[in-house]
């Protein structure tokens, strides 16, 4: 899907807590903003690593989850509205004649902006590889990481590998799809909302979804396309079978991705910036939040969000030269009060 | 008052939003600190200033009022119960031999601490002075800028000049107290709490409190030691009468006060400070929050949220050299967890 070119003033790359909160500060500076993630919602690491957690360490919020504070901060963002790209990497990012930089995400969407945040955290969370022998010839031919649309796979045998929440939903999804599924985990316990465990409980007792306790240890392609699977049982034994696709759902882990191939300055794979605007070398594109360094860098989501307040007023700076950035406060600022909806 | 020194590894001066969240930073660093205030409660310009009015721009927090800031910040803190030395000033900061610095409050408590985080905002909150002719002969000899203890004044017939809650308060407690009290404002409306209003109300129609309307204009000592005040009415006439003293409640204006004789590098009235561990020119005294300066500075309480976080961490390697500080995480570490006593 290639889609005409989005035009914005600022697009923020990553949808964390940090990235939310520069959303938020280009808001309160009359900036709109488009943000692309690598995941289906936002929230980043937060959701993804601690949703359930608790933190202690927000100012003013003496504890709260990781979801929690993601709700919240999605709340404070709403009065500005900034549209989301989400489940797509970021692919490549592109110095235009003009100044302005140019963007593809995985989606085949572009876009163009006058400026850029990075708040990419540790990266983008890409779903966790599948790593025996013979695993990477087969991955995208055979071996699939993630599950589009179950109705694809209908009438196939599928194996699913995995037991967590998004293995034992894709079983469910599956045999639902009519397929044939053997969901295989190394042990007989999965962890995921009390309904999907009983969904699945009810397809493995009607014979629609088997399952196997054990680990994958090799994959090759067999004589007739399908994909064989040697794999061990608890006890070391090992066995062989075949199916016409393995879905591996092993999690995600996050991947610093092309960002390192964008020619910004870097050290120790962060982006290099300076304390004032949270620039990077690149003119028009700033860093805030895990993925930058500078002497004294805490990765601490409070730090993030002053990097990212910083960033927004030398983002305004920066786009509006003719007019000095004035510090107003939210408080008294009638002109905050309006761009916020509160007057 | 003079009591014995107290010796700590921490002092901060001044218990405003950012002074609270140093606390709490310090704590996560197992370092105890002791906080000097010169407002009577916690809360500085958060309460002092707009402790009624909406706050917007706290990360994960869309709006709260100055009050309700400072009342999450103070549970938050709770855990490591930091000591509080209110209605004070510093009026001395002195080098020691042994490299720690010695503070004088006045209120005679003497305090010896390994490191000082001057996290004063705008200044010390004082009593706004009345500034009419003759005024400065008489400050603490017959006209007062603070009520102590209005039983000291019993008998007496004193002037209460001001509209808002602490002249309206002070007008009840001393008719309360036996004395006569002349209350002068520069016209007939109140702004206090109701209760204090009806109380103000009931005292004026019993004759124990009368009501002036009109604005002092001059001061003198009389013949016979009482306070002479040349005063104007709204429409312009000028009178004059006498009363033992006057307690001119005028509100209260920050001042820097001493924090610019300690020899410490400023600019523009500012601190400065460096960006990694916000430290002053002077070693093991740190500057955070709206009293300190570093190129791109931005007074807004999320950033001195962030430079306390970074003056901890400096600090915990400056009373702690032999041992790495590492980044632990509320989320994640038990030893954060033991000291917030979550476990």
């Amino acid at each position: 899907m290639h889609t005409a070119p989005i035009e914005t003033d600022a697009l923020i790359i990553g949808a964390g807590p940090v990235g939310l909160w520069q959303a938020f500060q280009l808001g309160l500076q009359d900036i709109r903003c488009h943000i692309v993630d690598a995941l289906p919602q936002v929230g980043g690491q937060c959701v993804e690593l601690y949703g359930d957690k608790p933190i202690y360490d927000i100012p003013g919020i003496p504890r709260c989850t990781g979801r929690e504070l993601i709700g919240l901060l999605q709340q404070q963002v709403a009065p500005f509205a900034p549209q989301l790209h989400l489940d797509q990497t970021v692919t490549a990012l592109q110095a235009l004649a003009d100044g302005r930089w140019q963007v593809q995400t995985s989606r085949g969407q572009s876009l163009i902006a006058r400026s850029v945040f990075i708040a990419a955290g540790v990266g983008a969370f890409e779903p966790r590889r599948l790593s025996v022998e013979g695993a990477a010839e087969l991955d995208g031919h055979g071996l699939l990481h993630r599950l589009a649309d179950p109705q694809a796979l209908a009438g196939q045998t599928v194996r699913v590998l995995g037991g967590d929440e998004a293995a034992v939903q894709a079983a469910v999804q599956l045999q639902a799809a009519g397929a044939t599924v053997s969901l295989m985990h190394r042990r007989d316990h999965f962890q995921a909302e009390a309904s999907l465990l009983a969904a699945l409980q009810q397809a493995r007792t009607s014979g629609r979804v088997s399952v196997c306790i054990g680990q994958p240890t090799r994959l090759s392609r067999s004589g007739t396309g399908s994909v064989q699977m040697q794999w061990a049982t608890p006890e070391g034994e090992l066995r062989e079978d075949s199916q016409d696709c393995v879905l591996a759902l092993l999690g995600l882990s996050p991947k610093l991705g092309p960002i390192a191939d964008w020619g910004l300055a870097m050290a120790r794979k962060q982006l290099v910036v300076d304390t004032e605007g949270f620039a990077t070398s690149a003119p028009g594109i700033y860093a805030v939040g895990d993925i930058n360094t500078y002497p004294g860098k805490k990765k601490l989501i409070l730090c993030g969000f002053h990097e990212a307040t910083m960033a927004a007023f030398a983002a305004a700076a920066q786009l509006r030269p003719e007019r000095k950035v004035p510090l107003q406060y939210t408080t008294t600022s009638s002109e905050l009060h309006r761009l916020l909806g509160v007057a």
